[in-house]
Order: structure tokens, then sequence, then C-alpha cells
């Protein structure tokens, strides 16, 4: 593997210092560009996650177009259900991916198969390695799943939900299966991970996009313990840092912080600055702008990204980025604005602080 | 005026000791109840709005069918923009209420007239002193508005939205003319809510439905202040109590209890033991159970409700609601399940305490 040109993502994840503020920005790969436009116009959703050439260069797209830290794997989160048995649908138009035979008794759930589940996600492998030796050491590059109580929400509601009646109705009335179901999804998730690191990934992100649906108590039962899981297993099969983005659970600071993870995702909603003043220096922060700032004007953005910068300070362990992802409309020029910003803005700010 | 026999609501909402812990619930004369669907069978949504002996009768049937310890008017929060000159829709299975012509530009905005708006609102006025009589004094009468964020959301988007990318826009782009929009939403909306009092109601909700797309610096700015002038207003006219619902402004707790609310409203996401921590006696809370854990059974629901009840403790200021509107499809017998086991473990608890 190539010694790496850039490290600041890596080095902020330790809680070290840098010369500047990494960026990067979840869903960078995606729609937004015309260039990814092109390459999905020859291949669907599923056909590009699963070719690892095309994989590969919608991946490292906006390292070369519009200048992030690293490059996180193209893929999707629903690939771990897929892997396990589940039939996954992501057909144009038809609002996001779902699953036609979504789970729904707990023989459905003793039917998927975990152990197996890994092994079949070798494309998503070869994919991080051909990226890996294409980045040649530009970028770290980021290996990423999804949570399993995000993927249990797809799961048995099958598909996205406005208020998740299912899955809710299982955790109310049926605990047992569901947590039954949230163990199997961890355990095929971890070792999903572990694999992806040794496949090249330089650090890994669990994504928990509905965390913020569930009540505190909710979140620490049926969340947070297996998102804990994961991060153990990856602890302890190698050395990547891991960055949890548990989106909406912003009452719950001090516990993520004690979770292992070494870095916590921020939507755009919480006060960096505050959180960082709860959580100290036991984790690093990563985010947090409005991902609808960025179809404001180059001087609004501009604007935003100091604010962010200055509320975060002069102190290590942040990585600028969105507070969810980038929305597919935002005119290219608009982002680079914000990473331009992020790179400029970071280095005058360690400056004043020296002076 | 009658006095009133059950006065639970409004001594909860001034920290006073209360014998059991009120309860009724957003959206409470709504779909849900068949005896609704009945009436709007007869006259469709903004009918009933317009018509005070209609919109009594509904806003009457949830005390005497499932047996809340308060009625609130039936309305809605988009009367005042109409009310400033917008043209508003309401049509069935068209997604929510819409302004065919949304706000666009400065001269759109001047065009709104706030000072006619409150005037123009007899119906809900009438509404309310019709409910007023004919509750008898049984239990305590809301009323209410929406904040001016909320309020503008809708009138600058043309109604709801996935992302409120013109209003964000506005916000980022073009600050003074949103904070002249706001203005007059909140002068209009003050003198309503007075309005509101002066024609029977005991207590008012200011609703700010969209205060969780907000970063906090975006609320602080573009939100509270102006809740604050309403509620200020409010105060210099009436004695009633005033409840703020900010719907995910779950970091702002200590800046929402100086607000000068008696009550606070927090969504299911939140530990409302923590947040009577963080605000003291400062302020009353009402809520704060998932809408969606009325789907669960009867023994879940109970369950849920225990939980609520004594993570907020034996401490005066405690108002039972759900953190969000009752779905349209839950089981009426289901909610009554919820509001009788407020009820009954609200006593059980000060039982034990007293022991």
């Amino acid at each position: 593997m190539p010694n790496l040109k850039n490290d600041l993502l890596l080095r902020a994840a330790r809680r070290e210092p840098t010369e500047r503020t990494p960026v990067w920005m979840m869903r960078q790969a995606g729609r937004y560009l015309p260039e990814y436009r092109a390459v999905r116009a020859k291949a669907d959703f599923l056909t590009l996650c699963k070719t690892p050439e095309l994989a590969a260069e919608v991946t490292i797209q906006p390292v070369d177009l519009v200048g992030v830290d690293a490059a996180i794997i193209f893929s999707d989160i629903l690939v771990i259900p897929e892997a396990m048995g589940m039939e996954l649908l992501v057909e144009e138009g038809k609002g996001g991916p779902r699953f036609p035979t979504p789970l729904r008794s707990t023989a459905d759930i003793e039917k998927l198969d975990a152990a197996a589940a890994p092994e079949r996600l070798q494309y998503v492998y070869d994919a991080l390695s051909t990226t890996k030796k294409q980045l040649d050491g530009r970028v770290p590059l980021i290996g990423f799943a999804g949570a399993p109580w995000t993927l249990a929400s797809y799961a048995v509601e099958g598909g996205g939900s406005k208020n998740f009646e299912t899955v809710k109705g299982m955790l109310y009335d049926a605990p047992e299966a569901l947590h039954a179901l949230l163990g199997k999804l961890a355990d095929a998730t971890a070792e999903y991970l572990v694999l992806q690191t040794r496949a090249g990934a330089d650090i890994v992100q669990i994504f928990d996009t509905w965390a913020g649906i569930l009540s505190k108590d909710a979140f620490l039962e049926f969340s947070l313990p297996y998102m804990m899981r994961i991060i153990e297993h990856v602890k302890a099969n190698s050395d990547v840092p891991v960055i949890m983005f548990a989106k909406g659970a912003n009452t719950d600071f001090p516990e993520l912080a004690a979770s292992g993870a070494d870095v916590l995702g921020l939507d755009w909603t919480v006060d960096i600055g505050e959180v960082r003043d709860a959580v100290g220096t036991q984790v690093a922060l990563q985010g947090n702008m409005d991902p609808v700032a960025l179809y404001s004007s180059p001087e609004s953005i501009r604007a935003e990204v100091r604010r962010i910068l200055e509320y975060f300070g002069n102190n290590p362990g942040h990585i600028f980025n969105l507070g969810h992802g980038i929305l597919p409309t935002v005119p290219p020029a608009h982002a680079k604005a914000m990473i331009d910003a992020v790179k400029e803005i970071s280095v005058e700010i360690r400056a004043e602080e020296q002076e």
C-alpha cells in the first residue's frame, strides 16, 4: 500500500494537530456531479456498486473535481441485508431503494444468514482495492456501513417510511425479535467493516441515519449497543479509526463519546462548539454545515464555513463535513466554494491564534 | 364565564401541585375519531374551521370520547397567512394545505396586511366562545397559533417541503427580507392570540413545527425572538399561560426556558427527566410520548406512560401529551388506554412518594 500524501483526515480523527481542517462530504460521489451522471447513464445504481472499476471511477471523481481530502467508497448501506438473503430493488424514480419482501416474522429473521454475508460482498472489497490503487496515496479511503437500527428499519418497513410504524411496533411489542435482528445485522456488519479495512479502507464510518426517530431510551437500547459491538470488533481486528454518525441523536453526546468511536458525526442543528465543550478531547467531531446552505451564494457559503470553523476553534480533532448528504441539485461550484473556504479559512484561524 | 371544574392543566402550567398529571393530545380533535370523520363528511376542512358550531362540536368530541383534560380549538395554523391576504387551499388527498401563490419577493411580503389580519379571524373567536359555552367549565380551552418561522416556511415554500430550499435560501441570502416577514407574522399572531384569550381561551400554545430544521444559530436568530415577541404581547394583555412547542429544538432548552413561556412542549426524542433537570422549576414541561407508540398494544402503551411519568417524577409542572400530533390511523381505544394510564399511574406515583 502506498504511503498517504494527505493524511489530514486520519490525523484529525486521532485528535492530532493538523495544518488545516480536512474536509469531505457525505454523498460526495453522487448525482450533483455531471461526471457521475455520465457514468450512471451507462449503468444502474446496483450495477455501479457491483462493478469495481466503475465504483472506483465515481469514488475518485470528487477528489479530482472538488478537492475533498478523502474518498468514500461508492456503495450503499443496504448491501448488508441483501447479502444476508433479502431481495433489494433500486429502481429509478421510485422513491429510493426497497425490499419487496420485508421482514415480518421471527421466521423471516431466522432465515437471514449473517455468517455468510461478509464473504458475499467481495465486490465491495474489490472496489476498495481498485480505488486504493488508483488513488495512489493522494487521500485516505473511507469504508462504511449502515448502523443495525437503520438497516433493521429498512428491512422491516421494506423501504423508507414516514412514521416507521412497523419497526416501532416490533420495538414496543416484540423487542426480543428486534434484538435478534439487530444482533445478526451487527455481527455481519462488524466483519464486513473488518474486511473493508483489509481491502484498503483507512477509516470507516457507521451511518445511523434513523437514530433521530427514537426516544432516548430506545436509542440507548436498540441502536447504540449494536454500533458499539461493531466498533469493538473493528478495533480488535484492525487499527483504523471509526466515525459514528447517529443523525438526530442530539441529546446523547456523552453516551456517544463513550462508545469507543474516534469521531462523532454531527448534523447541522447542533452548535459544534457546544458539543466540543461537552465531549472534550474524548472524540473528534465531524460536521456540520446545513446541506441546504449549499444552495446559497458563494459568499453566504463562505460565511457559514467561517462560523462553523470558529465555533470549533483552533483545536485538534475537527473534520469538516455537511450535516447530512449533499443534495443532488447543488451546483458543483458551490460544493467547491465550501471546500476551498474550509481550506483557506482553517489556515487563517490557525495563524490568527498563533499571533 | 363558568368556573372550571377541572383546572389541572392550568395549575400544572403554573407549576402548582396537582392531584394527578393532566393529559391532552395534539391533534386530539381529528381523523382518528370516527365521530370527527362523520362531521368532516358534511364539511371540508376549511369550512369546518370557519363554522363555529361545527368547530365547537369536533373540539369537544375528545373530551367526551377519550377523556382528555383540555379541549383545543379546532383550527389551523395557516389561517394567519390567509388572513394577511394569501390564498390558502386545503384539498383532500393532495398532501396537506398549500399556498398556490407563495411569497417570492420583498414586494410580496410588503403586500401582507398584518394589522388587519387579527380582526379577519372572527370565526375563530366565535368558535372559541361557542365552545367555551358548551364546555360549561368541564375542562380548560386551549387556543393556538403557529410560530412565525413555521408560518414563514409554509408561506415561502407554498406548502410542506422536503428540504425547505426556498425559505433557507432567503435565510442565507436575504435575511432582511425574512426578518421583515417574520416581524409581520409575529405582530399579527400576537394580537390574534390576545383576541383568542378574550374569546375564552384559558391557555394558548405556539407551534413551531419546523424549529428542528434550523441550525442552532438560525433558530436563535429567526425563530425564538419572534416567539418571544408574541409571548411578551400575550403576557402584557392577558393573564393566560403560554405553551411553546419548538419541535426538534432539543439542544436549546436553556434558551427556551428563559423565553417567558410557562410551558415547554417536548418531542419524544428527549428524556423528559433530563430536560427537567436542565430547566429546573423555571418552566413546566409538556410531553412526551412517541405518537407511533399508540400503535402498540395497550400493555406497551401503559409501560411507556409509566416510564415517562416516572422520569418526570413526583414534581409539579408536568402536562402529559404526545411528542407530536396523534396519527390519523391510531385506534381510539389506544388513545384512551394512554389517557387512562396517565390518570391512574400519576395518582399511584404521588401516593408512593408520600408513603
